[in-house]
C-alpha cells in the first residue's frame, strides 16, 4: 500500500467524506500485511472517531475485518451454535452461568473470547480462575466438545481477524476507541469469523458502562444487526443497567462462586434476571422450537432442578477444570462500613471496579497478570436498609497496601440516604 | 512519558479541550525523546486538524517547539537580521532576488531554509542549482558571512527545532498538513530558533496556493504575527495572488536565471512587484530608518543600477557557487501551443506545478534526488493574446517520457477566452 494512496483515503474520511469497500478493504489488508505504518492507521481512527462512520462504511470495515482472516464453518455440527457478547460491565459473570444453562436446555453454545484489558480479566480469565481450566482448544477439539456436551468457551484463535486485534490495540492508546461503528465492526467481525449462527447481545447502559443512555445501545446494536443479518446472522439486543455492579462478587473466582449460586438456582436476582432473560432470547434463535416464554420456562426449570449445574460440573471437567463448590478460601478482606443509617441509593459501578483492578483482580496492561482470588464483594446494594457500621463491601487483595487504597475508593463508591431509592429494572429493553 | 498520559491528552483533545503548556510541553519533549510513538503523535495531530487549535495553544505548540532544540544568538552582529518566509508557490524565485537585494541596500538578510517537497525544490535546491554553491554552513561561518556581505542563505541545522523535523514528517504522510495553527508554529518557532530579528510573510493565496482566500492568509498571519510578537520580533504579512506561476519560469536552475533577470533590472513585472513590495517591508523593519516607501525606492535604485546583481555574485561566489550568466544550457523541451486565437484567461499553477514536478524539479519523497535543469517555461500568461500554434509553454527534462507526460499535463493548465480577462492586482494586501 503506498503512502500516498492511505494519505489520501485519511485525507477523504478527515474532510467528512465516505469510504468505500475498496479503501476500507486496502486499509484493513495494509493493516495486517503491516505496509500501512500505525501512524497512518491511527490518525484515520481518529478522523473516523470525528468525522463518523455510516451505517455502509460500518458494514464494508467488519467485511474488511472478517476477509483479514481465517473463516470458521461450523456447518458440520448440522446445529445453529449460539453466542453472547456484552458490551462490558462491572460483575459481569453472566456468561459463566448462561453457558451451560443453554446447552443443559439441549441448544448448542460455542463462544470464541478474547483477552481484555478492565476491571477485572474477562471470560477467559473467569474460567481460568478454576484449576486446570484450558482455555486453548483447537477447532477439532472445539468442535467436537459441542457435539458431546453442547458447550465450550475458548480463546480465539490468532488467525481470526487479525486486524481487529492490531486495530484494538491501537486504538486503546490513541483516544479512538469511542467509535460507535468501530465497536460494531469489532463485535460483529468476530462473531462472524468464529462461525457463530446467532448471538444475544447484552449491550450494557449506565455510569458502570461504556453506553449511557438506551438509544446510545440502540444505535450500536442495530449496527450490529445490520452486520450480522448481511451474513444471515440472527442477531437480539437486550439492554441491561449497568449503574450497580451486577450481583456482590467483582473479581474472576469470586464471580465463579456468584454464577454458581445462580447455577444452583439462588444468586442475586439481578444476575438471574439478566441470565434468564438472555437464555430465553438465545433458546428463542436455537432450532428448539421454542419461542422467548418457553425458552425462559426451560432455563427456569434447567436452574430449579440443578441440572444447569450439573451441565456447568461436566462442562468445567471436560474442559480440564478441577471445580469443588465451597472449596474456594478467600484472601485476607478490608471491609468497608456505611457510615450513617439509612437506605443504599447508588453504588458506583466504575469506582467498585476501579477497586477490583487495584486489588489485583484485573489488568491494565496486556501482560498483566490477574490475581484469580482477588476482588470485591458487595454486600449492600441499592435499595438495602443499612445502619451505620454495618459492611458495605469488602475488598480481597493479597498485599496490605492494595487493599487499604481499593478499600479507600469503595468508601465513596457508596452513596447512603435517607429515604429508599426508586428500584429501576435491571432489563431495560430489547431489539 | 505514560501511554496512558498520552492518551488522555489526546481524548482531550478529541473531546474540544484545550491543551495547556504543561501538556503541549509533554507532547513535544516526548516526540522528540521519542517516547510517544509516532501513532499517538498522528491520532492527536488529527484531533487538532479537526478539533481546531486555538491561539494560546499554537503560541504554546511554538514555545515547546523552540525549546525542542538549540536556539541561535545572533546578536554579537549588533544589527538586526532579517528574513522572509513564504507559505509556498509555484515558480517562487522571490528569496533568490530578495537576499542580495536587501544586503545591497545596507540591510542584513540571514535565512537558514529547511528542504521541501513539492513542485520544484526549495530555495536550497534552487541555489545548489549553481555548480558548487554550499549550503551547509556552520554557526559561525553564518555569523562571519552575515558580517561581511550582509546575506547568507545556509540549510537550516538539525538541532534547531527537531520537534518540527519530526512532526512535520508525520504531517506529510498522515492529511494532517491542513491545521493553521501547527502551520504558524511550525513557521515561527524556526524563525525564533534561528534567531531573526524581523520577519515577512509572504502569505500566498489562490488555486496554486494552500490558501484559497485572502481572510484565511490573514487570519494564519496573525498567529505568526503573535508568536513572533510574544519572542519580541517584527512580522509584516504581505498577501500575494497565486492563482497563475509566478513569472514564466518554474524549476530550479530556470528560475535562478529568471531571478537573474530580474536582478538585473528587468524580468517579469509580477516577479518584480513582490519583490520590490517584499524588499520596501524588510528595509522598514531594518536598522536603516527607512519607512516601506524610501525602502521600496532604495530596492528599485538597486535593482536599476546593477548594485544588486553585482551582490547576488558576490554572494554566489562566497557560499562557493560558480554562476556565469547565460551560461545555461536548457534541456531537450516539448511545447505545448494554443489550440485556438483568443486570450489566456487563466493558467493553472497546480497543473504547472505537476508538469515540473514530472520533468524532475521537484520531489514526491524526502530522499527524491531533483534534476536542477528539468521545468517548464511558461510564455504565455494570464492577459496575453495567443494565436493558434502560438508556444504556450515548454517543458524541460532529460527524459523523453517525462517531457510527453508533463506536456500532457500542461496543455491543460490554459484557458484560452474571446475577451482578455480583468487583471487582478499580484499584491493582494498586508498586515
Amino acid at each position: 500500500m503506498s503512502i500516498d494512496v492511505v494519505n489520501d483515503i485519511i485525507a477523504r474520511k478527515r474532510d467528512g467524506g465516505q469510504l468505500d469497500e475498496t479503501r476500507l478493504n486496502a486499509f484493513v489488508t495494509g493493516v495486517v500485511d503491516g505496509s500501512i505504518p500505525a501512524y497512518q492507521a491511527s490518525a484515520l481512527l481518529m478522523a473516523i472517531v470525528l468525522r463518523g462512520f455510516s451505517p455502509d462504511e460500518t458494514l464494508g470495515l467488519a467485511r474488511a475485518m472478517v476477509e483479514s482472516g481465517k473463516v470458521l464453518d461450523l456447518s458440520v455440527l448440522g446445529r445453529p451454535v449460539l453466542d453472547k457478547h456484552s458490551s462490558g460491565g462491572v460483575g459481569d459473570k453472566v456468561t459463566l452461568v448462561l453457558a451451560p444453562l443453554v446447552a443443559a436446555c439441549g441448544a448448542l453454545f460455542g463462544k470464541m473470547s478474547a483477552r481484555g484489558l478492565g476491571h477485572t480479566g474477562g471470560t477467559l480469565d473467569k474460567l481460568e480462575s478454576i484449576p486446570g481450566f484450558r482455555v486453548q482448544l483447537s477447532q477439532g477439539d472445539f468442535l467436537r466438545q459441542l457435539e458431546r456436551i453442547g458447550v465450550a468457551v475458548v480463546s480465539q484463535s490468532e488467525r481470526l481477524v487479525p486486524a481487529d486485534r492490531i486495530l484494538y490495540a491501537l486504538r486503546d492508546v490513541t483516544a479512538t476507541v469511542d467509535s460507535e461503528g468501530l465497536i460494531a465492526a469489532s463485535i460483529m467481525a468476530k462473531k462472524i469469523a468464529s462461525g457463530t449462527s446467532a448471538v444475544v447481545l447484552d449491550l450494557t447502559v449506565g455510569a458502570g458502562a461504556f453506553m449511557k443512555t438506551v438509544e446510545q445501545a440502540a444505535s450500536l446494536g442495530a449496527l450490529c444487526r445490520l452486520i450480522g443479518e448481511s451474513y444471515g446472522r440472527k442477531v437480539t439486543c437486550i439492554y441491561t443497567s449497568m449503574e450497580a455492579p451486577l450481583g456482590h462478587n467483582v473479581g474472576n473466582r469470586l464471580e465463579v462462586e456468584e454464577a454458581w449460586e445462580v447455577l444452583c438456582g439462588g444468586g442475586p436476582d439481578d444476575v438471574r434476571e439478566v441470565v434468564l432473560t438472555l437464555a430465553a432470547a438465545l433458546l428463542a434463535l436455537s432450532d428448539l422450537g421454542v419461542d422467548e416464554r418457553e425458552g425462559r420456562a426451560r432455563a427456569q426449570r434447567a436452574l430449579a432442578t440443578g441440572q444447569a449445574a450439573e451441565w456447568f460440573e461436566r462442562w468445567v471437567a471436560v474442559q480440564g477444570g478441577r471445580f469443588k463448590p465451597g472449596e474456594f478460601h478467600r484472601l485476607a478482606g478490608n471491609e468497608v462500613t456505611a457510615g450513617r443509617d439509612g437506605w443504599v441509593s447508588s453504588v458506583d459501578a466504575r469506582a467498585v471496579g476501579r477497586a477490583a483492578q487495584l486489588s489485583g483482580a484485573g489488568r491494565g496492561r496486556a501482560d498483566d497478570e490477574v490475581d484469580p482470588a482477588a476482588g470485591v464483594v458487595v454486600s449492600a446494594k441499592p435499595g438495602d436498609a443499612v445502619t451505620a457500621g454495618q459492611s458495605l463491601a469488602c475488598v480481597y487483595a493479597r498485599r496490605r497496601e492494595a487493599r487499604a487504597a481499593a478499600a479507600r475508593l469503595l468508601g465513596d463508591a457508596f452513596v447512603i440516604a435517607d429515604q429508599p431509592p426508586v428500584p429501576g429494572p435491571i432489563v431495560l429493553g430489547r431489539d
